[in-house]
């Protein structure tokens, strides 16, 4: 696990002056290479398929590739090659003085520790997006998934290999549960932790690791129906932000209505919770589960007021909606409400990068720092300071004589 | 302890949806009070003082107020409120489809816990940047300064509840060990722990919460003199980065020079060193070490790629900087040094909020997530994603008949 995490970080310094054409020709490289091997990686994946007959259909699913998939693995990187390339780029310039120039500059992280579950197709992904902003990645998947895994990274690093002045080792594989607890330690070498599966291992990372981590646990979402709603449209986003796809997790759990509009709205929500085979909990509902199915709660409230705060107290910050024809309603909601999304009169189903125009998703955040809602290629950048002089010293700018910095914004 | 955390968790909420003109109101409220009640917080500082006989020139320096700091403080807060209001601001705009518009807008991170040592000046300073990026901030100084903590927060508390619809708790102060130790678990609570103050006393914080950390603990800086530098630059660069402020975490530690130039340019740096008192380390020094005095380490290396490798190893990724005339060479040392600060003939020593021009600075971070480098107003704040719709359901964005995203960029 140490040679792992040294090669990654020798890599990640490597990466990090590529220019954008070696990372387009090494993910065009990946890509090929996939499509090449495709009849090796389905053989590998079927010998996994073969060891897990007793799990779940959809877990199977999950763990099934097939033509079609590999097919779209090998978009999804060309998607990847087509994004602009989120380092190297000047977010800000700062003249101090004469021939002295502050840049502000994307650059990569360095390495990324990617933890996921069982679906091998989330290797060639997140290699895709590490490569693309430049930075060295560990992957470890699930053992059911082990041999297809296996494959992949191999295909991948072959492919890399070939690319003249890349890194292969900017993509590596590791297996055991033991490299992960090596690796949630390796502070040193690792400088963010991406977990992606459910709740249990998120928390589990979460509480293992003093690197960061980006991520989110729980989504429990919410609708509040205010009253001044249209109640059409009430309807519409509600019933769709439950049932478009109840197991994801901008998914909505919580209803909360307003009394003066209760009556008009809930008899319709009503049926159509019928008509979409939709349990709901009026009484005793429990306001911190996140029930991932075909069950929401509702709770009728007072006020707008006591709507922020059951959400703010109760909610997870990932994404809760407004529904109101009241702008002011609406303005208070969306200020007061503490969450990475914070909607008006749309479905919550819409807090995913590809629908947010990212072109790619490394994962939702519920964080406060770094990177909040879904995360795309920016959210594995940071940035670097350039400062380009002529031999200046602080000495000059200090003192009773000192010289006076012009702090003028060049770009801003 | 978990009261304070809640009031100010509550005051976060409120101070988030605050228009600039209350922030601003409330921090001329503070200059105020602070300019009014001077003698009282002299007297209270005259007891710290009084109990502190024993400690060192410099500490008791530090913790001495009197008028003139009194009037720095003024004029800081003054300096804060014609800073631009970092929250609300718009980062990006895209339109999904028609009627389906998502911002991306500034806002506050939350509740901050500020760690500092002695100097009470800290108070209304980290008060202020609170303030005005609408964070609620909960302050623990140290016991020392334990007096006149307690009245500057007293004296801001008073004037923050005189301004209407302004949340008093939005600053609190925190006095024990015990204290602290709660407020590190207490990641439901607090978003962001920022230390200032010894290396220990960070290396402290990190080690013991979940909460995000911002900050640095060692700042091991460096200056590579290449073969091709230019050598009055060289010498004058490097004794400015080393004596101008010795103990500064942005001072340089240790020195490269290319062996093509060596016998050019020791001669002349040793001769100013010898003047300036520097103790110079040839053989045996210790690369891990932050001297924080006046004692330099050299090595004369092979070529640049030795010392970029030296640099990433045993730096601290804080602010290192090339003496070179050399374009190529200066692109591939500020491409391949992973550190917050790449610098260019240029002291180590502009690594600074102020004279980056921020005009405010919050630390200093080596962090590679959120914010790297000096910090100004603008790591205090994160972002959320507000989506505007007309009753828009992801149901007809998928599938068949799909409508598709027009995903034009409106502020980018």
């Amino acid at each position: 696990m140490l040679t792992i995490a040294q090669n990654a970080k020798n890599a990640s310094y490597l990466l990090a002056s590529l220019p954008e054409q070696i990372k387009n020709a090494a993910l065009a490289a990946v890509a090929e290479n996939i499509k090449a091997n495709q009849e090796l990686i389905l053989r590998e994946n079927r010998k996994d398929l073969e060891n897990s007959k007793d799990i779940t259909k959809s877990l199977y699913d999950r763990l099934k590739l097939d033509e079609y998939k590999i097919d779209v693995i090998v978009k999804g990187i060309h998607d990847v090659i087509n994004l602009e390339d989120p380092v190297n780029k000047i977010l800000a310039a700062t003249e101090l003085d004469k021939e002295l120039v502050l840049n502000k500059v994307s650059c990569p992280i360095g390495v990324i520790g990617v933890i996921f579950e069982s679906r091998p197709d989330v290797v060639p992904q997140i290699a895709a997006l590490a490569i693309k902003s430049a930075n060295a990645v560990i992957l470890k998947g699930g053992t059911e998934a082990d041999n297809s895994n296996t494959v992949l990274v191999k295909v991948i690093h072959e492919a890399l290999s070939r690319v003249v002045d890349f890194p292969a080792n900017a993509v590596s594989l590791i297996k055991t549960r033991d490299d992960v607890k090596k690796m949630l330690e390796m502070s040193g070498y690792i400088d963010l932790i991406i977990p992606r599966g459910s709740n249990s291992l998120v928390k589990y990372i979460q509480e293992n690791t003093k690197i960061p981590v980006l991520g989110h646990t729980e989504g429990i979402c919410h609708i509040y129906i205010d009253e001044f709603a249209d109640l059409e449209k009430a309807v519409k986003v509600t019933v769709d932000s439950k049932v478009q796809y109840p197991a994801a997790c901008n998914a909505v759990e919580t209803l909360l209505i307003h009394k003066n509009i209760a009556e008009k709205v809930l008899p319709r929500l009503l049926e159509r919770f019928k008509q979409e085979e939709v349990t709901v909990k009026l009484e005793n509902a429990d306001w911190h589960t996140e029930y991932s199915d075909k069950i929401i709660a509702i709770k009728v409230v007072e006020d707008i007021n006591e709507a922020i705060n059951h959400i703010n107290h109760y909610g997870s910050h990932h994404t809760d909606c407004i529904i109101t024809e009241d702008t002011a309603n609406m303005d208070l909601f969306m200020n007061l409400v503490d969450s990475a999304g914070v909607y008006c009169n749309a479905s919550t189903r819409f807090a995913d990068g590809f629908r947010y125009g990212f072109g790619a998703e490394v994962g939702i955040s519920t964080n406060k720092t770094h990177a909040r809602g879904p995360v795309g290629l920016e959210g594995l950048t940071i940035y670097k300071y350039r400062l380009y002089g002529s031999g200046q010293t602080v000495a000059e700018y200090s003192g009773k004589h000192a010289r006076e910095f012009t702090h003028k914004k060049l770009i801003n």
